[in-house]
Parts: C-alpha cells; structure tokens; sequence
C-alpha cells in the first residue's frame, strides 16, 4: 500500500490519499482516515479499509484522479517525534579518520541517534529556505520508518512488527554549526534545520524482497545540480530498523506516528558514491591528506533523490529540491 | 490567565479549562479552543474570549465546577517540540569541576539546548514509569515557556512577545546513561525518558514582577521523599526566555505549542540547594574530592515541586509525582 499526504490549505496535517502501485492515480482517503498521524494511531482498525482502497484502485474500480508527487507535503507533514539513527559505519569510520575524532566506544553494539524536530517537515518537491550558505548546507539521502505506538521496553524482534510504513527522506544539515553542537554533549539543534520527504509512506511489503532483516536493501540514487553524486545501498546499515526502534523505546514508550531515520546512506565501496557531500568532503581530506575540494550547497542549488524498484519505478515518488535563502 | 487540561478518554490532547486565579474553581474552555494545543495554534483569535472567561471565572459570573490538580494532564499532554536549555551557569560549572569535563568554548554567549521528545509528557501528580533504578533515576526542577508560530531569524527581543503561557516542569533524566550519549555529539535520548508537568499553564502577566527580563524571578521549592532538597531562584538564569527561543529559531521556524524549557535551576549560593540529585552529588564530590554520598531515586520515591507568590499560592498547581517500576 501506498499513502500520501496532498496539501491543504485547511489542514496542516494534510489531506490523506492513496496512491496506485504504479503512481499514475490517486484516491481520496480521509473518509477512512483524515491524516496519516490518524491512519497510524488506528492502524489495527483503519488498515484493511486502506489496503481495500489501494486494491480497488489499482483495479480501477474506484473514483481516482491524477497523481501529483508536487501537490504533496511530506506523508507526515508534522509529527509528535523523529528520531534519527546513524546506522551506516562506514559514514562514521569516514567522519573519524578525516576530522581525527576519537572512536565512539560500543559503536558496533549501541545504535548512534539523536532526536530531532518533527514540527515542520517539507515536502519532497518544495524548496529548502535556510538563512545563511556560511553554515555549510548539506544533504543526507535516507529512509526512515513509521512505528504505531511502541510499548517502553519492547525488543527488538517485537519492534519489527510495529514498522507500518517506510519513507524516503533528506535530513538537511548545516555542517558548519555541528561540530560545535557535538562537541557540548547536547546535541544537533541549529545544525539540523527542517527535514524533507518524498511523497510517499509505504508498507514494507511494496518492497517485497528488498525489506530485508528490517533493512531497504535498494540504492538511494542522488543527484546534485543535475549530477550523479552517489547510490549507495541501504542494505549495508549495521542496524536494521526493528533494532533502532527498540534502542529508541528502551527508558520509554514511542507514540504512533514516530520516525525512526536510518542516517545518511553510506557504502563501503567508494565507487558508489556518497550521499551526502561532508563525506564526499572527507573522502578529498583523506585521499588528499589536506583540504576537501568540493564546497557545500549555494542558494539555487539542487538535489534530487530517489530509490528505484528493479523496473525503475520510484518506490516513494522521489525527492527534488532547491535549496533558497529564508526571506 | 491560567488553562490546564483536563485528563480525557475521547482525546489524548486533553479537554481545555480556564482555572480560576486561586485555584480553586474552574470552566470547561473548549467551546472557545478544543485543545491547548488548538488555542495556541490560534491565539490572536482565542486569547481575549479566553481571558473575558477567566475573568468572569475569578468573579464568580460563570459555571463552574472544583478544580483538582490531580485531574489534569500535562497541560500540552504532547506537543511538537520540546526544547530545553540548560541556562544556568552554575549547574554547568559544577558538573564541569565534578566530573572533570572540558569546558565549553562559548558558554556564555551560546545557550546549552537540546532537543527533547514531545510525544508523550505526564502529569504533575501522575507516576514516572521506568525500566531500571540502575539507569540513575533523578529530577530536573524547570520551568519553559510555550510559543506560538516563531519565524525562522527572529530577534530575541521579538521573541519575547511569542512567549505566550509559562510552564513548570520535572525533567526526568537518567544519569547513567547520559556519559555515553554526551560523548558520541548525538545528544541525550535514552538518558532523557517522559517529561513531567505541572498542571497550570499561565499567560506571564500572572507572575506580575516576578517576570522579570524573560525569567521567572522566584524560588523552585523541591522535596525529595518529603524533606526539603533546595529552592534555587529562577532569577540566576544567564539568559532570558527569548534568548532561548531566539537561539531554537536560527535555522527553522518553532511551531506554535512549541514548549522552551530553562534547564534545572540552580543558584551559586550553596545554601538554597539544588533542584536535582545530580548537581548535589556533585557539590559532595567536589567537597570530598571523592565519591558523592547521595544517592540517585528508588522506586517508591517521591519528588515534590513547586512555585509560590509572595502570599504562598501555587502558581502552576506544582508537582508531586513517584517514581515507579514499569510493567
């Protein structure tokens, strides 16, 4: 099943539809449910009435109109909480060896993850206002998965059975107010602007063979200004998601409708490129032994991402952006 | 003006009352706002019949019926965002002589702040369910301010007019598993478990002089398993609410019902105490050059908190929660 959010000047929580396997149509589905934060806090009694809808509709045998990724807000324009993991090691080995940080003790047994701000989020296709190209603005490719309510405690195995929908997102970064952030123990607050998603939620089972161990086991294809800059594969996370849920719940309960983020896609193999450009940056420092070549973004820039099916068909409607200066 | 929310099996978000000046009376509000949290959304438009109701509460002129503490949830029982900062100097300073941390570049001039979980906060009188009494149970005595919609950029000195209601909170942390998160840059999560309220939100000009350059000029009276524990003075904050809030709205815009919170209050002068069990075994480690004496919470424990005027009334209802094993 496939759901999104469509724009509304009279919800801020958006107009929930459902989207056809092959985003041709879409059909209202607020009589079901009137937002996706709704869908998931009913999720037990709503979910079969969705999934009759989503059939009808890729049959044709219920009312549809034309799907637009651009009409759409994020599937979860706001939400109560988002939780974001830096699943991929080899990201962190990078950003150790290029910036000579000290090793992170237990990174290979304890999930890397902090909290972030779910109040705002922007759709995929929307610009990203930031005030300042001094701050080093950057992208992250990741997914994320959306939990129904998690019980405190629960484990690991019990966490993979309350991953409802997966999503497809850009954790905006601003590379330059990090370090400082890091370095006082409390964590990112400037340097993590709004976060941006791609139109659309989906059931893991859309990814048939591809969800593995709890894993997106696609490419994350991205592309800056127009060129390739990395497709990394999710499958390479040390975490799978049902174990970064767990970590999350473990001193208390996740309410419906949380996020729980992968971290920016990050392969071993270089040949495959980055997804966000401070490790395309660390990469230069180390390969070079002195300064990274390529900049940050500028205002104007663009980015777009997108994970594929093995027909080419985007899995979440994908994610193009511009990146402009807040008026 | 003072709102709270009334616990509520229909809405997770609580039923609005106004609460009379003495505490002793209140009115169901929402005909006016459904939620706090929809009064925030839209409080040009609500504030003055809100107020007209209070007021007509406090003389007698409407329905009424006996307001009891214990009835009420937090008053946002969730919210979007909650961010905390960590605003006085003197609990950094002696966490920093106590455990021998770096210091901070900047701590001046740059607020501490981290970004908390908003999804489920617990009332003021309501237990604290948690996993383990090795995770280092303690209280954090605060205070925040609620929002409405802050742009992305502003001021502090505009700031200080988005500060619409003030809150009194319990900041439950879990200290032994906050070194660990410090330390990777990521930020306290697991260490950082529900936050609890007092049940009164009121609008600033309750506090009359005791609002004072965007502080809460008054002393935070905490009773740990009924004896007295300190009653630091929220004066000593090194910056105001709207530098906080100011600081928060950098890079992103705050969305109203967005919760600012000032840390745990603590003063230099030794003698009025602490607000958290943390900052006292730190005094004992640095008075002993060893080990502190006092011990984290236990199960059954009791925390007691509260903010009076001058004539010994309740200003946020207070808090008197224990501590308690979750199922």
């Amino acid at each position: 099943m496939k759901l999104a959010s469509l724009k509304s000047n009279s919800c801020r929580d958006g107009r929930l539809i459902v989207v056809s396997r092959d985003l041709q149509r879409a059909s209202f589905a607020d009589g079901i449910a009137s937002t996706l934060l709704d869908a998931m806090e009913r999720w037990q009694q709503v979910h079969s009435e969705l999934n009759a809808l989503y059939q009808a509709l890729n049959q044709g045998d219920v009312e549809s109109f034309a799907f637009d990724p651009r009409a759409c807000a994020a599937p979860l324009p706001r939400t109560y909480q988002w939780l974001d993991g830096s699943a991929f090691l080899s990201h962190s080995a990078l950003m150790q060896t290029a910036f000579n940080l000290p090793a992170i003790e237990g990174i290979e047994q304890i999930p890397l993850m902090y909290q972030g701000a779910g109040d705002d989020f922007i759709g995929g296709y929307d610009p990203i206002p930031l005030p300042s190209e001094k701050h080093g603005i950057d992208f992250e490719g990741e997914v994320a998965v959306m939990v129904d309510h998690v019980p405190m405690g629960c484990s690991a195995e019990q966490a993979l059975s309350h991953i409802r929908l997966i999503v497809q997102l850009n954790d905006v970064s601003l590379r330059a107010l990090a370090p400082r952030e890091m370095k006082t123990g409390f964590g990112f607050l400037q340097a993590k602007p709004s976060t941006s998603f791609a139109p659309l939620a989906i059931t893991p089972d859309e990814l048939g063979e591809h969800w593995q161990q709890g894993r997106v086991a696609l490419p994350l294809h991205v592309r800056w200004n127009n060129e390739w800059f990395g497709n990394p594969n999710g499958a390479a996370m040390h975490f799978g998601f049902h174990q970064l849920v767990a970590h999350a719940a473990l001193t208390r309960s996740l309410s419906a409708g949380t996020l729980v983020g992968s971290g920016t896609f990050s392969n071993p193999d270089r040949r495959v490129g980055s997804a966000c450009i401070s490790e395309r940056r660390a990469i230069e420092m180390i390969a070079s032994g002195g300064q990274p070549s390529t900049p940050f973004m500028a205002f104007g820039d663009r980015i777009q991402m997108d994970i594929r099916d093995e027909n080419g068909l985007s899995l979440f409607g994908g994610i193009d952006q511009e990146v402009v200066r807040a008026c």
